[in-house]
């Protein structure tokens, strides 16, 4: 088989938003953008591994522009990264104008999935191969994340997760 | 008007998980948690500060135990720390046992959440006073990840984040 | 085992009025409060006995208040009463302004339940004993309220059910 | 304008339960049956009045017959009598067996509802003639029943409501 | 067994147009009536052969009119023939206005299902007799409708399709 | 501004399939997919005449694949002909198996879309440029497709629908 890249993980769902999807102002809710991005983003995971996955963690997603009513929404999910068992999966979300077709990034998410087999075990995955300069970006961020990530859950100690450690030096 | 404490904001929601809300290994879909969690998170926040409120970002979620069709799901909300116009709220999350009845966490979830008025314009807010100390806890930490949210966006130097670069030292 | 008493059943529920679930008034649909009050009562149930529950009769609902567009509102549901393998779950529920944090109470509401095993036969369950005075009041007028079903359905005449009779003289 | 009669607000509903709507017996969950409910009689209500409505009240809901995931559900709904403002709606609900075409009554429901106008203000309603035996009869009970709330409510002394205590002599 | 008939399959399904369902311009979402649309000729098709059924087809669907938010729409639904194991469905659809209670055609529908047994595998089926003249009309003019299909398929030539070639003479 | 090509309106919508929207077979419901097919397709339309469109009508769905639980479906759509007011797209709907990734077309289906302003009234759009084989036959195809539709209709003369009528030559 030859090497995965996280491209042959790549998945778009574009869909529209909806009056019973949106907030008091009229903006799409954000509880119901991340069940999409959750949706999206497992299908991504699942592309990469072709197994059974369930989601692990959020690791971080900033609401940096409100979604209007109406609006065409377009997730764009990629792998970023393939550990033992779980993945990190990368989310850009665009949002695009009816009358100009200009699109604008909305927001940017990252989600972890573990592959699990029928009875809900973990399972060894295959490793992935970054290939363009932000997929090379995100893949070495990855790493600095899930130190982070276990730093916090107090599962790691801060200086053991050298990689995150030299951003404060 | 009395200071306000956490205590005020406490929102609980207690709900079955249904088999339209379950995945393939017949536990609640991760997407259909973090959106009820944004539901139950925003209540607490609009408590705090009597605004309209909109979800600004997911700081943290960890899956660490999934929850089985037909389980009890309590998410117990409550705000941790209010900064100028935008609030943590901190999440427990449990799970009932239908025969003995014990509850066990299923996972703990940070989210933010801005306040603006009918124009989705930032608007200040009061400040929180923590009590316990759990709460007291939750509040200091509540400002590294701040800052850990900022550095990462890019915002903010990971020099100038010295609560959270005390961490690494 | 401890007597069992009306707060240990005791469920809370708060969610958000949704675009999706007004009617043309902008008004939460009476149907959707019917369907979240079963919820939040079938747990109320569970969590007495402990045991599948599956709702036998809805006994009485008001509408007092009109719930708008953008509420929080609360279900409160309590088992007011146990017999042989059925229960009376009692809800209050309430409203609150977003501006002064004031609640209103919306309506009450009376719904059965019968506790059932794996194949949906009826299974004997523990008795309840209130405490507060409310609890106590419930309690007595739950069996009046079984009277009537039982006389409305047909199944007991008027004269034996004397609870009943003795409101009519 | 002719007399209106309780057959020219006769509605018909027919649907399938659909697993998304059962709970853990599979069979349909008595919250989704009475929201459906809800708007069948919602529909017959209109009909009768040709005006905005709103749910009032339930009076009484028995799940005689549990309805098993892939049955044919048909609601049935009829003005039942038509006071100043308000209607009584009976509801027959039918579960159709797949293989024979034979039909059985699962229950009956008995809900209550206002007519309004654009500002949700009660507005005066024309009378019903009820025509068959059936419709005569539940026409009459029809006032004992809204006694029956008022006493329950609170509203109306028991003594005062003859209709009803004549069942109790 | 007396023979069939279009009636015996005869559906009726009537439904408010709430704001979750309605596109920009406040009417009822196309997809949203074709998904209603399914359910009642599929519980047409059933009544009919009494076996599993699934959707084989939609051959034409017309959206005449719009139907507004707050309409009270009717779906009628009926067997118009019957194949070997697949079945065409007629639908009329209704829409009536609140005030005056007059009801206007929004669209016709036509689908096919074909029967099933609990493995999916395709079932026969009784013959249907048509009674009144629309319902001869549309039995006629189903198996043209069959010949196009399959012409468009590629599964019949075209000048094999007697019936159909014949319009075009 | 250049010319619009098939392309430019491609629209990918990618899902899983979730127990809430299998019929009882285990597979998607036929009228989930059409719901969702039209969303894409509206999308597709949308995008070619930066307008508001509305479904016009469904000229021909075959469903020749079973869509199993748990699938990861796709939906691919794309204006295969532009009209006056009106636009045909074209959809192809892949299903992908999970462990070999490999995909197979579960149907096409073909949607037509009025684009309307603000009031609901029928506006000029651009036409469309095909460009591969493919698109140029569908292109070609379309016309036909809509001298079909009028003739069923009654508002052409099966004789007038030249390009039609050549098909039964």
């Amino acid at each position: 088989m030859d090497k995965l890249t996280p491209r042959q993980s790549f998945t778009t769902v574009t869909d529209l938003v909806l009056p019973s999807e949106t907030n008091p102002l009229n903006n799409l809710f954000g509880g119901e953008l991340l069940a999409r991005m959750d949706r999206a983003a497992s299908i991504a995971a699942r592309r990469h591994c072709r197994r059974i996955v369930v989601t692990a963690s959020v690791n971080h997603v900033a609401f940096n522009r409100s979604v209007p009513l109406g609006s065409v929404v377009t997730i764009e999910a990629q792998v970023s990264r393939a550990f033992k068992s779980s993945m990190e999966v990368y989310m850009d979300v665009w949002i695009e104008d009816r009358e100009s077709g200009d699109r604008a990034k909305a927001n940017e998410a990252i989600y972890s999935f573990v592959a699990v087999d029928d009875t809900g075990r973990p399972v060894t995955i295959p490793p992935i191969h970054p290939e363009t300069e932000v997929e090379k970006e995100r893949y070495d961020a990855a790493l600095r994340r899930k130190q982070l990530s276990l730093v916090l859950a107090g599962k790691m100690k801060a200086k053991d997760a050298t990689e995150l450690a030299a951003l404060f030096e």
